[in-house]
């Protein structure tokens, strides 16, 4: 039992991918992972995706076949055990989440914005917009991928927190681009004193 | 040069409170630091900040000097050098930002909610709602006691963005609240049939 415990996070992640009635192979896992995990946990690497899968083997949390894809390469595939399952239970139950962590570079640096010039300060902002728009664009193709199928209405509730998170940080860079008066007339200034059609 | 861009984010970080024209103490850099970086970057322990005020120092990037405080003790107050400011700006303009990084537990957890019963589900998202509760009142907080004065208008600006997040949070997780259907109606049930009136 306190094997099991001192898994990190991440292990139980993993683990948890497997829980949704199907059998994956790693290079699945690592797609599950990307469609879920990278938005709100971790983006594992496919090197990391397989030490996991060994350590959850080890433990007998996982169990995995071979299957053949032809003559020439067998796949492993891997699906959780019941102890798996119970543990994973165990954990959800007895583990506290905590706060969530974030490190947010743009908010840290737009602290010390009275130290950049107003158009450095745009330019941070437009590029964390763009972004912003085209991880909301990814996570918007899983949900579709996965809405109103029922198997999935945990994993569709939480895309759906995922878009309002990316659709509040866009409404605030843009609050933000708006409150900066001194830039917008400084750059049109500037581009109207190169305009050659005055 | 070499040497300045080794510096860890948090390094600048604290380094950045420094620049907006006040002399603090170590002391009043954890305050500071608990009204700002505690909300996006990261919560530095009193240890820490002396670190990197020793590392900052030794660098040149910010100065000291002993204040007394009467016949039995002084306190060191430090500045940023001109060093220091030309180092921050450069920081600013030359290192990629990335995007933010975001541990969530209670989406890694939620996204398993299929392995929870409905009632452990409900009261996760109860307990963190009450949390963004707590935290957005210490954040408003830190607002009020900043808003309107100029020297502080960046701050402001990330201590709004930092409601609107907490309040897009809550948001959120009142939503799944409401679409979970099966638990409203199976505590009731349950409460109902240990209901000793009936």
């Amino acid at each position: 039992m306190s094997q099991e415990q001192s898994l990190p996070t991440t292990s139980y992640a993993i683990l948890g991918l497997l829980t949704f009635g199907q059998e994956l192979s790693g290079y699945e896992l690592k797609q599950w992972a990307d469609s879920t995990l990278r938005f709100y946990w971790t983006a594992p690497a496919m090197s990391q995706i397989y030490t996991e899968l060994n350590r959850l083997a080890q433990r007998r949390l996982v169990l995995s076949r071979e299957v053949g894809g032809g003559p020439s390469r067998t796949t492993t595939r891997y699906r959780v055990s019941a102890k798996g399952a119970r543990e994973l239970r165990r954990w959800l139950a007895d583990s506290d989440p905590g706060f969530p962590l974030l490190k947010h570079p743009i908010a840290l640096r737009l602290l010390l914005g009275h130290l950049l010039d107003p158009g450095q300060v745009r330019a941070m902002l437009e590029a964390y917009d763009a972004a912003l728009a085209d991880q909301r664009r990814d996570l918007r193709a899983v949900l579709d991928g996965i809405d109103n199928n029922p198997a999935f209405e945990f994993p569709a509730h939480v895309a759906r927190w995922g878009l309002s998170y990316y659709d509040s940080e866009t409404d605030a860079v843009r609050r933000v681009l708006k409150a900066l008066p001194e830039t917008a007339p400084a750059q049109s200034k500037r581009s109207s004193s190169a305009d050659p059609t005055r």
